[in-house]
């Protein structure tokens, strides 16, 4: 394992000597470290390549637009939002969808217009941890919800979320389905209940990883009809295996697009992204021809899981997702820096004893049990 | 000339029927007209395509990237840094060097970090439409300065801007050099004097349009030695005929990058736009070449407009960039229509008896020279 090499920078003059907000200082930037490890199951990207046929569509698209680079984007991104509604289906029309540079552009621009200074949001936590980042950084008041309704502690339940609606009164409420970093998927029931809670806050529901929900797992796309508070956001950094192009997009009401509208940088999504999405769209079903595999991976991992160590020690949190939250772990830093010496790099999200593995090729998936079963084993010894 | 098609939207529910913010509510969004016309000089694009040679080397860069696009991109946007610090010279570190998404959102993270709720903002109108919309956009306020110090009420002076910024006592200040829309460059006393009348206010230097600036002009960068509450932001949509790939950047004190890293999203840089930004940067030289060809035209529409119509009615403001502001008209809106009457697209910035027309081609600088004069003339008729 080494580092990523940064240039050796010139000594600034410290965030100290600037002027920067107060409530800034002391923080560390977000982000999972870089490290360049053999094995990278920490960010829930896709392992799979971008297929040779969509590959080539997509350079064949960006070749199209390289000569008349000189010309800003089209501001109203007309193209790429009716082959969004396409693939979305539910009779999606166009106006519905709106896309920024990945889904944390498109959430940020909904609490410019629907958060910000005097404003509160509320999230159900342990949940998408850029959710909070992005309400501060717009000047939201944040409110940490919690999540109870089942027994590990990691459900929401509906009469629980509504009662912390009511108790907040938050102007954006964030619901994610499935959550990030459990992984388990909202019933729909909890979206109602949230909803009938308010009769003024914004819902959004993240649905960053739909794509690999169990068989059965409803969209809160069914529910955007005659509902114009909420909001369903997506990204093609999963499912579409396009995390390097960035692009997040929402499903709702035509007006929350409009709204959109007064706080979008002008120009804000680039021709190149513009292009890269529409093709890869178009072969839509040959990208996500790798779900399967990364659905055979998870749920492997969820059933391999309780059975490393020698057993019971470990246990998975169910998953809808492309990762797996697993518990037991006696000192969950510790097993994170051992994995990292066998060259299998994961993700600590915060929560006591747990760590977070996204699933990756078999391969990859076989180097992290294996790993793991190395490292309970070494504990126990 | 027609109408760009929109699709027909379903009747949302109505800005009025959503939670937005209060002070968003009867706003319009932000941006020129998009109509399909023959001669569009409204948005100061490079209306010279991008050269062969360059457009082969960047989607070969691109198709470098396409097959990993499931990978999210350097966070740290590392090679370009180095890229963008060589392109610029006067000995600065990748380390000072930052981007995203169009100059507009490097503005928007500097006020993210430096301005926002209980913080000020101060411009001198007329600048750049987009600070004060990204200020308030970011929760900060902003107040409106004015320039004066020279005959035609458009230049700024540096003793009637260090007065201001002492009597505002602002956090951020926004100075634009070229001046959007007026043309004209600052001179470094202005800069000087401003970071000398506040002993805590960021200064960001918008230079946008410096690479067409008049020889002699200096840069703003030229100061950064030893002053870190300075910023240089530049952009590659207008010199470098590169607005569809959305790329601004600034030079800074190491620090004020590291302080961008705390507001920053993750990721927000795609890798396409990294790839197509480095290829560019490669070759700068060739890029590059058109700018005589725009500053030709410039200085030709500077010289040629006071004698259309007869000659005398019109004036133009000395400009150091690819677009150029002409006054005198009686009803710079009706003019508007009427060079719209003759598929002619410049923009009316909302200054009284003015408008602002790109330097584009030749023939493009004819066709609007033709336009105009024959506004003038019907007018007199």
């Amino acid at each position: 394992m080494t580092t990523v090499q940064q240039p050796t920078a010139p000594p600034g003059v410290g965030l100290d000597a600037l002027p920067l907000r107060d409530d800034l200082r002391g923080r560390e930037p977000y982000g999972a470290p870089q490290l360049d490890v053999r094995v990278r199951l920490n960010t829930n990207e896709n392992s799979h390549d971008v297929p040779e046929a969509v590959a080539v569509a997509v350079v064949e698209a960006l070749a199209g637009e390289v000569r008349h680079l000189n010309r800003y984007p089209d501001r109203e991104l007309t193209a790429l939002r009716a082959a969004l509604a396409g693939y979305l289906g539910h009779d999606l029309h166009p106006a519905q969808l709106w896309a920024a540079n990945g889904s944390n552009e498109v959430l940020q621009q909904l609490l410019q217009a629907f958060g910000g200074p005097g404003r509160t949001a509320l999230g159900f936590t342990p949940s998408y941890s850029m959710h909070p980042i992005i309400a501060t950084g717009t000047g939201s008041r944040w409110v940490d919800g919690y999540r109870a309704g089942t027994a590990d502690g990691f459900d929401l339940g509906a009469a629980s979320a509504a009662d912390q609606v009511r108790a907040v009164d938050p102007d954006v409420v964030f619901l994610c389905s499935p959550n990030n970093p459990t992984g388990t998927a909202l019933g729909l029931d909890v979206v109602e209940a949230v909803l009938a809670a308010s009769d003024r806050a914004l819902v959004v529901v993240d649905e960053a990883y739909a794509e690999f929900a169990r068989p059965g797992t409803p969209s809160a796309l069914t529910l955007l009809p005659g509902r114009p508070r909420l909001v369903v956001t997506r990204t093609m950094s999963k499912a579409f295996a396009f995390a390097g192009v960035r692009l997040g997009y929402l499903a709702a009401d035509p007006s929350v697009c409009d709204a959109l509208r007064l706080v979008r940088l002008p120009y804000h999504l680039s021709s190149l992204t513009q292009a890269a999405a529409l093709a890869a769209l178009r072969h839509a079903d040959l990208l996500l021809s790798t779900v399967d595999a990364v659905i055979a991976q998870r749920d492997r991992l969820v059933a391999e899981l309780p059975a490393l160590g020698g057993g019971g020690r470990v246990h998975a949190v169910p998953s809808d997702a492309n990762f797996v939250l697993f518990g037991g772990l006696a000192d969950a830093p510790a097993t994170w820096r051992a994995l990292l010496a066998h060259d299998v790099l994961v993700r600590d999200v915060g929560l006591a004893g747990h760590l977070r593995v996204t699933a990756g090729t078999a391969e990859e998936t076989t180097a992290f049990l294996t790993a793991l079963d190395a490292v309970l084993s070494e504990e126990t010894a």
